[in-house]
């Protein structure tokens, strides 16, 4: 699985998942975990039923969305959830009325700075009923008799979410999350599924893994808080690292948002990674938050949760609304949301700490670790080994790259052959 | 109480009090001291006998001036300490005789760049006698034959300095420090004793106060010394955090000077709560120090005293002059003053350990914690709201303000609901 | 031994050193020992077989050099080791052959971009033979053939190093590193033994030392990791501070390397230094290293050494060729590198540990501390007198020099008066 085809690759899922009409709960829920499961059968794929408390909260009715339009007065339909699934407002309760025009309009939603923009609105915990739709729609309703329909029920049912343990050598864990509750948006939030699958694979191929991974989709906030109340003392006790992953499917930028110490394995590794791959990365600060981070990180539950994004929600004029697609979201963002990740993944697995096996510098020479053919690089080769070996005092890999300024990649490469010569003891901290 | 209404009382106590002639001893301290009483009837005066021994030093023999003038050969008074109390040279010793212009001159004081100034000049520790002038007073003399009169005498007598405790509900004190040992000048120092009385009355009318309160008001220098070796090992017990009260009279801007350690609590309360009063407050060091700090943070004795300002000692032209007066010194400088002083102890009194009782996030909306109505605020409180939970791990009030940047005022505003739902616990760290 | 006559000292020293033929080992160290010794009468020079095995390196063979000329067909020398000898590649393996000049060509190492300079070129651990010329001398040379003769051995013999103790009050040591394996040049490296030597005579002038001083002239590398192999307990439990001592000649600019951790003593007594020398000094990091510091600081070795330079090896063009020579390297650019030196030893001798004995401010007044005239510099001396007695509580000279800003000699003037008044306690801290 080279990473262009693996970019192609969730650009495919993404295009089968997009157009699903996801909410916190009910059937879109289900068809996407299903068709994550079909790709990853160990995915075990579980269900809260409505009504539980998880802390402060109780797991919410489950809403189901057979139809929704507006029709006027020819019966023409003006707008029409089978067209996009964004038109209704989520968690709307049922209706069947004809209305004026100011009438209808009170239920209406749309962005004048954005007039080709349908926007996204929810109201899960209010009782409501609303349709979305571009504001140049709305400019062309006329004063008239609209009948607004919506055929949706909202009753006790449950919460859906999936989970895959892949084991590995310790049970310590490192966390993948991401959520599964938007409808029809690609970057927030499709890319996140797409992303966290083809690292699940990735993961499932490589045999000789340290990390135990917990790879879970959710529904988010509702969804992790769920996830919390019921693996809490496992989590705090196995979880070394981890990673929300969300917004990893656009070409414009990187971006970390750090979890709340903001000094975590997970915080500097993500910020190692992003340094190489992109210096400009966007640097946000906990006070910037929005997604489930807000729940691993909370109070008491303190998981060393981070995130690593391409462009961040509700930083981009696209979020939440229609045009947050797949044109937005490219085969080339995927794949730099998912290299990032990957490489964030394979620092925390390479991440040994390091001691010289003898003292002074070695000699290097008569072990030919010397590069052979000099050249522009050579030198610089040279001076990089050096740094690492003066630096093997019980340091870890990523203490020294952070210390000599070199990409993690880089350092492993200097350090096999210093291993293999037994230059170099390379342990796990305990 | 008002603060209006506060700023003009101060400004009248400062006007009855400007005129008296303090030093470090004698009637002008007996009279400024019998004048606050009059307001704070629990005050205690005290006296310490001259020659007492304080550390390194001893407590200097009582000054008494009752006239001081030079007189020309017509028998006119060309200098008059009746006009203004800063003519005399502070602990001049007794004179009484018929100078030449030359001679004179020796014993004259006067700014050659601020004509219109009589210089403030003492000698406390060196026998000497002095008048101070305008230089344009001092241009106006022309040669010829001067008698220099002044009625003094310098004897055993007392030094005196006055206490005020204010129980609280803890043992725990904070000390409120200044002094009343300069004649007629308003912001060094009228305004320091005024802006002190009128936080010792409003404390007074808080019934509720955590902390003990110790008030002071004290020779410069030579007084805390001796308080110190009165006090020392209670107020190294007791005492968590303090002020001195200098220099809190002028409009012209806020400063703030630090304890020697830097980071006390004081100094926390101090930085925060002038940094919502005045982004642009200057900001001092230790070695820019003048005033009690000097004694009360010295090593061995090491109390937590910083020091909130308007303009600094030492920094504005009018200091040590006769231009340092009352119209440089307004109601709304001292109000200023007056305010910040408060903030400050009204962080210190609700500087509480906040813990979150839910892990995650809590629901608000159930509990009608959003706003009601949304209007551009709304969304910024919502965020502060979620930014304090966010932080209550233990962390204390000014903690989390420092964290998220917001004024302590507002946060006590958010938090209160939070506290009545149950949603924060709010302890004192022991 | 003033400043000024200690500079034309070390270059007179410099002068006779600069000729000898040094290498890692045989006569040129030798001759170089001695002359030392001879000033230096309780140096001990010894030596270690070639072969011993030091660390992860083996003692080299003894490199003796007789002769080395390149003739033409007419028999001119027209490169010849006696007239520079940095005209033969070190440690050549002996040779005498004809040549064509495209296989002479291969054999020389010349500069192009620097065509008046001969390049210093070794080949330690690889047998090899080569001339060095200047590019100008190169490109005269005609197709022809040549005759190259380098009368040279190589064999197990010794490797030299030189030790001098001076012993304290304590046990505890300042150690002096230099090396002598260079040939003739002057800034590096024979400024480090001249200056080192001076060193060595102004410590022996001293009779109440209060560390000892191990002061060793060793080859570079090879020679520090052998004194380390032969030394590593003693030298990890007493030497409290160092410094390797290179490139201290020329005038161009002072410059620092630290010890890898970075904060030691050391490194704080070169940075207090430095900046009251030179406040452009050059300030480099761990990263830029390149000599015996490389040894010293590696990872459980762990000396507190760090370097305090003129022009650093490596960034001045000069370096490594025949213009690093006796006109860059002057009279007042050793002193300059001496008294750096010299400067920091006395802040290592007199970093006590200072306590107030009185609580508050003392009074200075009455011990006739205050400067009795009063000058422009006098206000800034009790000024800075008043700040110096306000840290001491505990800390040392050069942590009060640090926070109040001067330099520790002058601090030394002003302590002196308030130790022999007994308001300060100076103690070392155990």
């Amino acid at each position: 699985m080279n990473e262009k085809n693996i970019g192609e690759q969730m650009h495919d899922w993404a295009y089968d998942l997009f157009p699903i009409c996801r909410s916190l709960t009910g059937d879109g829920v289900r068809l996407t975990l299903t068709y994550i499961k079909n790709l990853l059968p160990d995915l075990k794929i579980l269900s809260v039923p409505s009504g539980t408390q998880a802390f402060d909260w109780k797991v919410p009715n489950e809403w189901t969305i057979r139809d929704a339009y507006v029709l006027d007065e020819s019966g023409a339909r003006i707008i029409d959830f089978k067209v996009h699934n964004l038109h209704v407002v989520g968690y709307s309760e049922p209706v069947d009325q004809w209305l004026d025009l100011e009438e209808l309009n009170k239920h209406l939603y749309s962005l004048p700075e954005q007039p080709d923009a349908i926007p996204y609105v929810t109201s899960y915990y209010a009782s409501r009923w609303g349709f979305c739709l571009t504001d140049r729609q709305r400019e062309q309703l006329k004063p008239g008799l609209y009948r607004a329909v919506i055929d949706s029920d909202l009753k006790a049912g449950e919460l859906n979410y999936a989970e895959l343990i892949l084991p590995g050598q310790t049970n310590d864990e490192v966390m993948l999350s991401t959520y599964i509750c938007h409808p029809s948006m690609a970057n927030n939030e499709i890319s996140g599924p797409c992303v966290t699958l083809a690292l699940a694979l990735w993961l499932k191929s490589i045999t000789n893994r340290h990390y135990t991974y917990r790879i879970v989709f959710i529904p988010e906030t509702i969804g992790s808080i769920v996830y919390i109340s019921r693996n809490i003392e496992h989590l705090k006790s196995r979880v070394k690292a981890g990673f929300n992953i969300t917004c990893v499917g656009d070409d414009r930028c990187y971006s970390y948002l750090p979890s709340r110490k903001g000094d975590t394995l997970s915080d500097r590794v993500a910020l190692h990674v992003l340094k190489y791959i992109d210096p400009e990365f966007k640097r946000y600060g906990w006070l910037d938050r929005g997604s489930d981070e807000r729940q691993y990180c909370s109070p008491g539950v303190d998981l060393p949760i981070a995130t690593i994004m391409r462009s961040k929600y509700g930083e981009y004029p696209e979020y939440h609304t229609s045009l947050d697609n797949l044109d937005f979201v490219t085969v080339s963002g995927l794949s730099g949301g998912f290299n990032a990740l990957k490489q964030a993944i394979l620092l925390l697995e390479n991440n040994l700490q390091l001691n010289a096996t003898v003292l002074c510098e070695p000699q290097l020479g008569k072990r030919g670790l010397y590069p052979t053919i000099s050249t522009k690089n050579s030198g610089e080769l040279v001076r990089a080994m050096m740094n690492l070996i003066s630096y093997c005092d019980g340091r870890s890999l990523l203490d020294i790259a952070e210390i000599i300024d070199e990409p993690f990649e880089k350092l492993l490469e200097i350090m096999a052959p210093l291993i293999n010569n037994g230059l170099i003891k390379a342990t796990r901290s305990l």
